[in-house]
């Protein structure tokens, strides 16, 4: 091992710490007591408040076999919608982005909706004894912003966003998130279970083996986990020494963000939040994945590379260096993804054991077993 | 309203009064009960005897999972059956249409049939005891014609079609519907349930939004529904003044079929006859949709548009003005009820309330309640 | 009938010999009961030794939702194992062929297994404890070798192969399979049913009709089928005087292989070999389909054409004539099992009578059923 990596010893894992039965990753019942449980039960990270800056702006996600409106009504704040008309379920609105005028018509029987659902035209329906408008605004769904991060919430009554996130606010203040924009976005299309995406984020094992571009630029054994927490789970890696962020060579014109301790200069944070976001924070730019799964062996993958707004101000930049590393980076990754999908749909396969490098994993399938005994 | 509109009031609806709930419209068992109780035990529109007038010419239906033969022997009979050897299963015919000789020979093994369906050749089956040819017709399905549409029926003993047609051949003598001839034909492969195109067929409240082209020729007001019938519903409405046929300009070189009424002449008559055919009587040409469920989600619809023999051998002839002008408004009229579909597969559909102006739609919902109440 | 055929008159059918009703052919029931008695529990065929002569050297076979590696250790001995990493369940080889270094690695943490399926090494399992290498090999399949043939079998504890193959070894002898060499391959989808395919391959009653090329070279009503076995099944037909294979003219440049007698090299025998594989052996060469069901209607063939290496050696070496000759009666006999497919999956299908040429299809039948009533 190179003399200047810092390497922390990881607890031992517990004897008989396997991976998970196949059942977690290819039966529909269980991938349907996931969606329900966490997908249907916790925030789920949609986007960003840029892309819903003037009234009206909107976009629109598929997810849960569900179409949801995310736009705003000008008042500064974020309002989510089931894509559905209230007189005869016409879905309301087929482009995935785009602004509304100052209200949402139904192209079917022009039925129209405020920015705040609240029904306003149903042509016809006066004829009609008892009807009242107030009766029939957009089925709302719940949502919120975190430093930029748009969540929405599909169960009736959630819990705070900031509940679920706990300490993640606090700690990441320094990266001010909501300032930063987008660059570039790419969506894989990923023929593994959700969670293997999840797994394979949570440990850098396969780091030396898969990624040999990575593990020269930042040590596979370097950093440190944090343990698992309920709703998140994540940790650091260092930048080995002359690297100052993760591109092809370690090195970028960008500056850092601004407010960042020089550790913290030196440092990639990788967080997986529960269910479907991936937050991976570097010197210069921040990553964030988003997970939606499709099925128990399909997940469309959207990855987005955020910069400061004054670095893309620069009349050169170029987010190019860190794009095409993660990209090749992410493909490496769900490659092996889709490999274990394949082979875990084997009879043949039987829950293997882990390393101590694999502790997160392990906790993670913990957490997951729960979800399931607990009758979802 | 314009002064020229004559508009007929329609009764109140009933409180309460709202659409479907959604597995009536996504869920595999009652698409199956739908396609058992209506698609097998009525008779079905399936073409024009004009395809079919020579001894041996047939056309091949798919339906419900069946391939099915409909030909004629040359003595002026329709013929259907289903496209089955009864040697060895072996489907006969493959062309969607064409002319058999003589007889109809499987490819397989030559077994070979007459235009009536009758073995007349086996190859060496005459060294099997006890076989007899006369056991091994084809299996025939029940055929019949009104005025050049033909109709099958797969139930082994259906009622007569006269008395599924109730009052309406008596009604549309005039149009002489089997003196014409098709003009043209669109396939269109729509992603919704069959029942959303017969809803959406039945009313025009959703004419000013969604079709101002037709709405500019016959005002959506205008007309008058016969209350629902138990195997068809219907109505009229009316061209405005000066508008002589639904075509872009609401006009037309050619002649109003010959035997209508001059009241006729200026109306368009709009019949659904269950459970597959929408019958669009205009002055001077008849449409037909033929509607073929493929699923919960997802209906193939056979377009035609025929016209007097007259017009079709007239050098000039051109039917674009009427085809150009419905297949706008058909992909418009697809469009909505894919949107209807897509939001009613949601879990956050609910019924929503319909208007004076959608009684038939809620009369029909009745009858389909009816369906599956009564066990199918 | 010409006078030069020597027809043998074949029993009469029992009475009531009648073709398997639909739900053995259109049944995930019945496929899955197939699939496991029969797929699952017997020998299936997956290819030639010349795949896998040097050590290292593998070819990957997708079967029944497995994909299995099959390889060999430069010790003369065929291994096979799952593609199935015993550490997390990553598949291991993507490559449906090649050659191995010493040893197989997984791409994703590297875990890595000797030819014959030892893990040889885990990174950072040494850290915990109680692992030992010895518990995680490969899971093996059985494999075995007849005349250059590879089978496998997936049951955890197989009957040799030798007594599935029953007589068939000792009859064989004299083609000398085991020193043919591939000349060409062609896969076929097939939208039909396994069992339809290799009816259809025992029974020529459906040549004069199907295949008049074929009969001009070798007579439908020729030669003698063997009762059905418990394993296979099958028969020869002779070719007609001045034929001496079967090619687009009946003759060809190649000399009959060494080793048959004077009778073998004026016949081809075609023999079903239970569950996949088909064996045509003409006086020149041999002709292996092996077959991959898919599900109740499909099945993909792997058709392979295999000669003699000193006919390959030759410079002017041509397998055209053979392989064109078959490519058009293989397709013309799938075809036609689509269509039986196709028609079977009506209900209007009943069971059809068998002639007395369809004797060997019926025997398969009564096996088939037997597999269902054994209860699988």
């Amino acid at each position: 091992m190179e003399t200047d990596v810092v390497v922390k010893r990881r607890d031992v894992m517990p004897q008989g710490a396997t991976t998970l039965p196949a059942p977690f990753y290819i039966d529909d019942a269980y991938f349907r007591r996931e969606m329900e449980s966490l997908y249907r039960r916790m925030w789920v990270c949609v986007g960003r408040v840029e892309q819903i800056e003037t009234p009206g702006q909107f976009v629109v996600r598929e997810m849960l076999g569900e179409s949801i409106i995310i736009t705003t009504n000008g008042a500064g704040s974020v309002k989510a919608f089931y894509n559905v008309c209230r007189h005869r379920g016409t879905k309301l609105c087929t482009e995935q982005e785009g602004t509304f005028g100052r209200s949402i018509q139904c192209p079917y029987h022009a039925w129209t909706y405020d920015l705040d659902g609240s029904l306003i035209g149903a042509p016809h329906m006066e004829e009609v004894p008892h009807f009242r408008k107030a009766d029939y605004p957009l089925h709302a769904v719940h949502a919120d912003v975190w430093d930029g991060h748009i969540f929405v919430n599909l169960s009736p009554e959630p819990r705070p966003l900031l509940e679920q996130l706990a300490s993640l606010p606090g700690r990441f203040v320094p990266w001010r998130m909501q300032e930063l924009r987008l660059g570039h976005r790419i969506v894989y299309d990923v023929k593994a279970n959700w969670k293997l995406l999840i797994q394979n984020y949570n440990e850098c094992l396969h780091c030396p083996n898969l990624h040999p571009a990575l593990n020269k630029l930042s040590h596979y054994l370097s950093g440190e986990n944090e343990p698992l927490q309920p709703t998140y789970m994540g940790g650091r890696m260092d930048l080995r020494p002359g690297v100052n962020t993760l591109t092809w060579d370690g090195t970028c014109d960008r500056a850092s963000l601004p407010g960042l301790s020089s550790d913290d200069a030196r440092r990639v944070y990788y967080y997986a939040i529960f269910p479907n976001m991936l937050l991976s924070l570097h010197p210069d730019y921040m990553m964030v994945h988003t997970l939606w799964p499709q099925g128990p062996d399909r997940t469309i993958n959207i990855c987005e590379w955020h910069f400061h707004p004054n670095e893309i101000a620069r009349p050169d930049f170029d987010p190019k260096d860190a794009v095409e590393f993660w990209d090749l980076t992410n493909r490496q990754d769900w490659h092996v993804c889709e490999l274990s999908q394949a082979g875990i749909s084997s009879r043949a396969y039987t829950p293997g054991p882990y390393s101590n490098r694999e502790d997160l994993l392990y906790a993670f399938d913990q957490m997951i077993r729960g979800v399931h005994e607990g009758g979802g």
